[in-house]
């Protein structure tokens, strides 16, 4: 958030240029972090549901990107449960409109990786 | 190329899952592999114009990544001039299916990163 304001308050401030595509990369560009927003879009939204995905997410990376997400204004953390505190997170508006990009990468990663299937929304009762 | 075959004939091979877009961000998933793309998309073919982009790629990483491109399938490479030889890189039809993802993210970072701008394309004589 800091540093879009920066940012908009003066394009020069950006880190590596003012490209759109480079200023994404410089926060999803990654192994890691689109898988866990393709986790939230699913329906996962505990620490506990998000470290069991079949790519077997190390917890430091987990808890870092979960972390830089939230400062980044694309996912909330509101606390579920006290002593100890257990958290649920959840896409805001603007990580709801990363799905976009999700989609576009899947529409390619089905056709030129053959044998990916689409991983199923989790029912949540 | 190979990785593909393989997942093909036998989908447990994947590396890290089945997931398509876990499939992409093992080939994109860094700060760097989408801006060359980006790069040719726009119009560039040669390392020269490639290295001179203003996130100052390093040499060794721009050559990895171009190799690795190449590995793909998403870009073909011809010599342009021998000795010393030179190449001229561009997309291949698979490459060129990366665009809706490109567009997809450019779409997200104009909206959230107040002061970005869309590259001019390369004119070419």
């Amino acid at each position: 958030m800091k540093k879009e304001q920066k940012a908009a308050d003066n394009p020069a401030a950006f880190e590596r240029s003012s490209c759109p595509i480079t200023n994404v990369l410089d926060l999803f560009g990654d192994k890691w972090t689109l898988l866990v927003i393709r986790d939230l879009v699913l329906g996962k939204r505990r620490y506990q549901e998000l470290i069991v995905s079949p790519e077997k997410i190390a917890s430091n990376i987990l808890a870092d990107r979960l972390k830089k997400l939230e400062d980044a204004g694309i996912i909330t953390r509101q606390a579920y449960q006290q002593k100890p505190a257990r958290y649920e997170y959840r896409l805001t508006q603007k990580g709801e409109e990363l799905q976009p990009i999700l989609e576009a990468i899947i529409t390619w990663g089905l056709k030129y990786y053959p044998g990916t299937t689409i991983f199923p929304r989790i029912e949540r009762y």
